[in-house]
């Protein structure tokens, strides 16, 4: 048998300390898969005292990761510090830049960096492995860079968070609203006490960014990417996506078009028959349509130790048995420039909530500035809630649901600007797109 | 760029047609990926001059398969004859012999004789993959094998055999009986002339041999596999179901349990919110509960030529890319005897509805008999049919339908035995089992 592939550990928060556990309790089991041992001899942290429910006394102790990525002790190191920026950054340049191979779970490092990375992992010939970085259990990034290698993708959509898929869910199932649902959220831990990452959708687009990458062999480029969280949806949102047969699911959506690749996060519309429709709670999904295929649906857990640790130790088995792939699917100097697709030129359906005010040729406001912009409406809807009492002899605003037919975004924002002007409605449109399966 | 990857293939039905249109389709994207370009070189088909939509003038024509894997002049063979036996078998082991990678999508040549060709191919130093012979275009294969690796499996299930999927959706959907399901799957070319392999269950049994292999480390055993099909299912059964909140599907399952593996196919009760309930129509999907994570589930085309080429050509590319994995994820010298959980010790709970005869002491009869073997019931439901017209100033019998808490396939084998000596049913009782998820 092979030497064992000595791994260096920079981070023992919650995966750090799940991979610890992992590689401990599958001793056996990985020796036998990889054909050698995995051990990890070497370990950094920021509290070197802390509890953890670990014995580290037998591994080598460093405060800094950038030693422990230089160390000549270690074979691989395993990055889970987590942010863009140093000390993460720096340990794992300097990791290959020695000429280690780097297994890392860090989502932002890769949308700000994965390039350059990639670049100097393909120099140095070592692998870059990050499986957890995007929906951690679900093994999306090999099934991308790999399992479709001989395919052509055409659209990639998922649910990547799951503090949002949490919420929603929470907000649909209870009719309950959002702020409620998020305090629950971050009662059971399902959301930062800072909840402005997740929910507004930036940690969504980190991810998304890494996947539309290997997709489509273009390069990471987050800055590509329109961004739009779920803190605006309400309940009456959710009803009247269910009353039409849909559910709202903050998507990340990466699609082949003839004018590039529209990347976008954004609450989306999606039919309760979609797979990605049924996916509740905290667990993640995404659905992929290569060209000539049906739908491929991957739903799993999307976050939490176990599930990072899990995909973490999938990578570092990779390297134990010799695998290496260029990073993102091919080499760095194959990966395309994105050609981004505008956002206001985006074409699909889209469901319209307003609060128009309850008199007479309001409707037909509407209707007209919404056909000057050529937009066809597939339903209307307009409820007085039998309830709700007329104020000063006048009723109070009304809620009109619109579904449109395709039309373009940049259609949708000028109508609703014209209805804006016209003073017939009262507060903001809600605005939310419907991607179709 | 390294010389290019030259293939044979060997077997131009759907799925070497779609092949050979998909390499063609993507030679510029699969160069990019791979390094090297990927070249068909050569074919060997039964009728030379069939029209295939193809054009094979500029490929080398072998009348015999075997010479064609024995050819120096590729590098590869992709073996799409099928069947277990010669000229697939014969083929498939002069090429890892003559020390050539072998690609295959055949789950009948893996399943009876998957271990001694991955012996050859180790000992030859070359791959053998096969991606494709489960569920095609799925990458459970790979996710069993490389993403998983450091994860051990509790249990897999899934929907293996689109045929049946399809026919118990019909069933389902439109309360039609399973000859005419059957018949209209036939119309439809979801189904054989002989539809005997598929919704006997034969076909999902060779398919979980194989995962289950790859999911515990265990050789290949189709023998080892307890195998019932759909054809007793009645529509009746399907709408017992509805109102009890699950769905039949035909499931092949793989658990680890304290007496060994327990694999097995038959219709399964499924609650209807598992993910795997929600799978309709010829759609595949697999379920994965590693421990200590949230179960994992892959759904997507699990047959026909373009969804079954995909998962050729990833394994094509890997070889490009220089990757090798053992076949079954673990040398085979690695891989251990299936312990075998005899089905008799099964331990579940039990749908199972019996025709009783209109008798007074009928019901407290079939209860006895349950008690006697210790099943106890989560719930019992007797129905007249109210249009049912009374015989010879009889009833007709009486659908019971019982639903039993865990219990063993043996008390559940007994019970009913006992309940036929008693002569208080008329027909044979109809048993599914029920799958927690």
């Amino acid at each position: 048998m092979a030497a064992p592939l000595k791994l260096g550990v920079a981070g023992l928060g919650t995966v750090g300390a799940a991979l610890v556990a992992l590689v401990t309790r599958q001793r056996g089991e990985l020796a036998a898969r990889c054909g050698r041992a995995i051990e990890i001899v070497a370990v950094s942290a920021r509290a070197r005292g802390k509890e953890r429910g670990l014995d580290l006394t037998k591994l080598q102790w460093f405060a800094d990761p950038v030693a422990l990525a230089r160390s000549p002790d270690i074979d691989v190191l395993v990055e889970l510090i987590g942010g863009a920026g140093d000390p993460a950054r720096a340990a794992v340049a300097a990791a290959l830049a020695a000429g280690k191979s780097v297994v890392t779970a860090n989502k932002a490092l890769l949308a700000a960096h994965g390039v350059k990375l990639a670049a100097l992992a393909e120099s140095k010939g070592v692998a870059l492995n990050f499986e957890a970085a995007a929906a951690a259990a679900i093994p999306i990034v090999k099934t991308l860079r790999d399992g479709l290698a001989g395919n052509r993708v055409a659209r990639l959509y998922g649910i990547l968070n799951g503090t949002c898929n949490y919420i929603l869910t929470k907000m649909e199932q209870e009719r309950m609203p959002f702020a409620e649902c998020l305090a629950e959220a971050q009662r059971l831990g399902y959301a930062e006490a800072d909840p402005t990452f997740d929910v507004e959708g930036h940690d969504t687009a980190q991810k998304l960014a890494i996947l539309a990458s290997l997709a489509f062999g273009t390069k990471v480029d987050e800055s590509a990417i329109y961004v739009e969280g779920i803190s605006s949806i309400q309940s009456a949102d959710l009803s009247a996506a269910d009353e039409l047969g849909y559910r709202v699911k903050l998507l990340g959506v990466a699609v082949r078009t003839g004018k590039g690749i529209e990347q976008r996060v954004h609450p989306t519309m999606v039919r309760k028959d979609a797979a990605i429709a049924q996916v509740m709670g905290v667990t993640n999904a995404i659905t992929i349509d290569a060209e000539g295929l049906n739908p491929l649906t991957l739903v799993g857990p999307g976050a939490g130790g176990p599930a990072t640790a899990s995909a973490v130790l999938s990578d570092i088995a990779d390297i134990a048995r010799g695998l290496k792939v260029a990073p993102f699917g091919r080499p760095t100097a194959r990966l395309a420039a994105v050609r981004k697709a505008p956002m206001q030129r985006h074409e699909g359906g889209y469901y319209i909530r307003l609060m128009a005010r309850d008199r007479p040729g309001t409707a037909a406001t509407i209707a007209k500035r919404l056909a000057e912009q050529d937009i066809s409406l597939e339903s209307i809807v307009q409820r007085h809630d039998p309830g709700e009492p007329a104020v000063n002899g006048k009723g109070r605003p009304v809620p009109v649901i619109l579904i449109t037919y395709a039309t373009t975004e940049d259609a949708v924002r000028k109508a609703l600007a014209a209805v804006g002007r016209d003073r017939v409605i009262s507060g903001r449109p809600q605005v939310i797109r419907i991607e179709k399966n």
